[in-house]
């Protein structure tokens, strides 16, 4: 049926017997609170630029404060078109002619495609398995890596919080050390946060804004409503000034970085945080319930297929080394059992043999899924589970 | 009642005393088929990333082969957040390295924003008043300047067709003369034609792409159903190549400019397009009306004041040297009499002693606007008008 309601990448890509479970966009309806401010706006014919922030600012600031205990000055928030945007858009800021960039790896493809528009060298630091750090799958900031590279010259850090694809929510000591390397080295580190909203319970997410302001790190965090209330094609995200220095590197966005941005996304947003709330503990409680369902199908039925439990978000790191799916499984699942993952290479070093999959769906599609992935690996063709 | 039900820039930029006809917005309520289409995809939550132009390559197609005669390979249709958008990235395309850039002023101060993101040298090249050509207040390319211009080295040149702020739709004769100076020399053209669907009756607009791939220049065109149908908030446009070769450079768009582009903006353009035909031409017949009525209030009751009438578009350009109204205008009727135009300065050069005015609103807001020029005019104070 959201085939048929939906015009959006995950239901177009592939043909129809493509069970998509691929990019970040959720199949839960949008929280009635975001649909009714949107309908209000289209109404009210309120389709023209906008000049600012405006009221997304108090939204998020409260939601920030409320949930994680930011306290944000509203004068540091910042508008871009989307989260990929403002990443991009504040590192041509702070560094307009690029340099050397380290990135933890794997992370998302989408940095790699960002890094495309812009004149840095990367380097690509993996991060650390931590047995004995978030639980048996626990993955860490590989922080003597990173300070190796920093003494090799580093100008921009993407730091991806929580982690992208693995689910993990940085600690305050791995963040504290972080900035402190960054503050040391003059590196710009552009946070992007924008799995944030969608913490696990149970589990702690760090701003890191407040850590770079203490350590005296220039920092911008990127982040948006389009990830927990599934807004991505609304086009509105905001970029936040760590502190008034940070604050005078974003003074040189591009001058139409507000006019790029949606009135409607914004509205959206402001309803998201605001009002949202409920919705998304409601969507965070049937994402834990979908990493648990998936996880003990995952033992039963598909061996060697590990799943890195997420903290956060609704995507799922799935290690198939030794699932007997040959050198490209995501490939091998997308085409023999008509499931469509994202493929662990395109997100760097570590990623290959890896499959990240999107887990904001009904149940019944997890068990669909399983399906798909055990009749491939017991050699009976997929695509009709 | 518009202040109270709309957040846009036109209703927020100035204090609620100031009677606002300076930024591009219409006060027109939007077309219902737009409105339809936009509540549409909200209910069923279609919110997600765009993989491509999809239904709007059609639907922009029909309408440029319906109303201008231009046949568009739909290969050619590629998307980006807003035209502002279209206009940087291709120019970023195909000259990464920058140049030398021309462009003919007065004109759209947006384009002066676009070019600090960019690493050209700016050459203005005044337009040239044509008395015998679109009437008494006709403008035209001045072609003899553009060559020399052209002779002395020039990478890129950004055509705005119709020209804002004259609302000036060039000939053939001035385009094919321009697109084979541009093969000539290697200039790279982005033709922004945003305000094309608005054209007055009686006028033509010659679309540049099958004159620039007639002559062998190397074309984009750069347009939205923003302007047209105001969906400026809703973040859509289109960049069109005028061949396989323009075509091959907009391949160098930013692998992301796809997923920056608003599901939402995407439907409402292809309602736009497809469906919103009969609104605009009455958009337009208003249009028309309160540019007939502001030019005989302003002939009775506004000396000094003469407006150049646009065939296109709902911008006109004023001039106000001789209106009295000392070297800044623009700032002496926003501060004294309450009126927000455009500052005729920020147009580039021969903009001094000018104004730019919208006209998308109701013939009452004609009447106040022409109140508060006569009261300051008159040194009576304006603002209560
Ligand atoms: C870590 C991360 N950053 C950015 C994005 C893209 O965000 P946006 O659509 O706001 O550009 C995603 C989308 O999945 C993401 O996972
Ligand atoms: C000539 C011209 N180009 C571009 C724009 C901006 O268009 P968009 O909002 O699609 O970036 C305007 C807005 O008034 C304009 O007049």
């Amino acid at each position: 049926m959201l085939r048929t309601q939906r015009s959006s990448l995950k239901w177009t890509r592939f043909p129809a017997d493509v069970l998509p479970m691929f990019v970040a966009e959720m199949d839960f309806a949008v929280a009635s609170e975001v649909r009714d401010a949107l309908v209000e706006r289209v109404r009210l014919s309120d389709t023209g630029y906008l000049d600012g922030p405006g009221p997304l600012a108090p939204a998020f600031a409260e939601f920030a404060a409320d949930r994680w205990g930011w306290e944000i000055d509203h004068r540091f928030i910042h508008l871009a078109t989307d989260v990929a945007t403002g990443v991009v858009e504040s590192l041509r800021a702070a560094r307009p002619g690029g340099g050397r960039l380290a990135i933890p790896t794997p992370t998302y493809p989408g940095f790699f495609e960002m890094l495309q528009e812009l004149p840095f060298e990367t380097a690509q630091i993996p991060l650390r398995a931590e047995p004995d750090g978030l639980g048996a799958h626990g993955f860490g900031l590989d922080l003597d890596a990173i300070e190796a590279e920093f003494e090799r010259g580093i100008d921009a850090f993407i730091l991806c919080n929580p982690h992208n694809p693995h689910g993990v929510a940085f600690t305050r000591e791995e963040l504290t050390r972080l900035a402190r390397l960054a503050a040391a080295h003059d590196v710009f580190v552009v946070s992007d946060e924008i799995h944030a909203p969608l913490l696990h319970r149970g589990a702690e997410f760090v701003p890191f804004a407040p850590i770079a302001a203490e350590a005296g790190a220039i920092a911008a965090i990127a982040t948006s409503a389009s990830k927990g209330w599934n807004l991505a094609g609304a086009k509105c995200s905001v970029l936040v000034a760590a502190d008034e220095r940070a604050n005078r590197v974003l003074a040189g966005l591009p001058p139409e970085a507000v006019t790029r941005t949606s009135i409607l996304g914004l509205h959206a947003g402001v309803a998201a945080f605001r009002d949202g709330r409920d919705w998304l503990d409601r969507a965070v409680a049937q994402i834990e319930a979908n990493v648990e369902l998936f996880g003990s199908l995952a033992a039963e039925r598909l061996p060697g297929v590990t799943l890195i439990r997420p903290r956060a978000g609704y995507l799922a790191w799935l290690d198939l080394r030794e699932a007997g799916l040959g050198e490209h499984p995501a490939r091998e699942l997308r085409v023999k059992a008509r499931l469509a993952l994202n493929n662990g290479s395109s997100f760097g070093a570590g990623g290959a043999g890896h499959a990240r999959i999107n887990l904001a769906c009904a149940p019944d599609t997890i068990v669909r899924a399983v399906d798909r992935i055990a009749s491939l690996q017991n050699g009976t063709r997929g695509g009709n589970a």
